[in-house]
């Protein structure tokens, strides 16, 4: 069998996440129904990032086995004329046989797009959160630091979570503009916990608003509690923007 | 009664359109209805540019007359509460007795905006005509140039415009990026003919491919004969970006 990786977008906003299941639609699912109907077969696709409901991705990366014969290439037309409009393949190439779309990814980047004016957005709404209030930038981009490293985010992970240690290593974090009316957070790491990046952003917000200062962060580390620490912000403001992989496992 | 200005914007993808309509969803029905709820009163909303079904505003202008005490900006989030979330008040002010949307409009400008990836897009799908082959941008430059200044422009008008002259001032009109992925085309004029954007832009795009030089459109435009030119693109690409007014026009 070969072995497929593909890189996607899609908008999140009408699947209940990436991951299949019994009586919703998901990423998966539309995947899995677009290949079956292009190669015959029923091929269980793995993703890189189980993307909740409502998240985006930009880049999210996934691997499937065919016996198919049809080039490379040629699964990103022939998918995309089968998948619905809110879901595109950008890329296929032909992986080794061991490649695993999760299991060999070195890291992932995600970015949460804030929406700033005070006006809700039109074109942005479902993929931005609009939060107008005055922010502290220089206190967010203080807190934004000391995530980076090899931490326990105990703190950020939401309940649900199957991960047994919470030790992960965050390579950056850093606010930036997008235009002038978008605030975006992107963060990188080796792995994330259940909801981390909405965790975070939610409690780098607080910070924003002066509510703690920027060192609560290495409290709320150091504490390894969930409820210390700030709400989740909306599923509409996240992407999984990319997916790296280690140079020997990312084709061959 | 108070003259009262809004700028808008709207994402016209689930809209037949602005102007008002027996059964189907409109601009217009969707900002009377909010208003009436509002105010109680039944306005009659005049927009400055009728967009067709499909097409977006960054920036319609409209006006209505109101008995109403409430304070020109507080018609902002009361506005915005009550319509619906793809389409969103920017900005209200007091204006002149006189003064009308549409007809005191001294120039109006739209953008058109190209896809070019050869891979469909996602979040720009309805927002964006997808566009991926090669184009020659030097001629398109200069196909654009000549459209500037006043002109008789029967050309680029479709069958159904109301308009007695077809003579209009095109003051600006270029292409530019909008990132990596999209082209733009921006044009303004005192005044549009029936799908007069959308001509040109199919009529340039024929020009970009090569199959016609850039001298064409002079042609074109002093032939005066519609179906001489390139047909007209999708809706979906159209943005009725800004309304510019005289100072003494504009509020008071």
């Amino acid at each position: 069998m070969r072995n497929i990786k593909l890189t996607l977008a899609y908008d999140g906003t009408a699947y209940a996440g990436f991951q299949r299941q019994r009586s919703a639609p998901t990423i998966q699912a539309a995947l899995e129904e677009a290949l079956q109907d292009l190669t015959g077969e029923r091929a269980a696709v793995k993703g890189a990032g189980r993307t909740d409901a409502g998240v985006h991705a930009l880049g999210q990366v996934v691997n499937f086995l065919t016996a198919s014969r049809l080039a490379a290439a040629r699964f990103v037309p022939a998918l995309n004329a089968r998948l619905p409009r809110d879901i595109a393949v950008l890329a296929a190439e032909e992986a080794a046989p061991d490649f695993h779309a999760r299991r060999s990814a070195k890291s992932k980047t995600y970015t949460y797009r804030i929406w700033r004016p005070a006006v809700r957005p039109v074109f942005e709404r479902d993929r931005a959160y609009h939060f107008p209030r005055p922010l502290d930038r220089e206190a967010m981009d203080e807190a934004a630091a000391l995530l980076t490293g090899r931490q326990d985010f105990a703190c950020f992970r939401s309940a649900g979570s199957p991960a047994h240690s919470t030790i992960r290593t965050i390579h950056r974090a850093f606010w930036a503009e997008e235009g002038a009316e978008i605030l975006t957070f992107t963060v990188s790491a080796d792995g994330f916990l259940y909801r981390m990046v909405r965790n975070i952003v939610g409690t780098l917000l607080e910070i924003g608003l002066g509510k703690h200062p920027p060192a609560w962060v290495g409290e709320l580390v150091a504490g390894r509690s969930r409820p210390a620490a700030g709400p989740a912000v909306p599923a509409c403001g996240l992407y999984l923007v990319a997916v790296e992989y280690g140079a020997e496992e990312s084709g061959r």
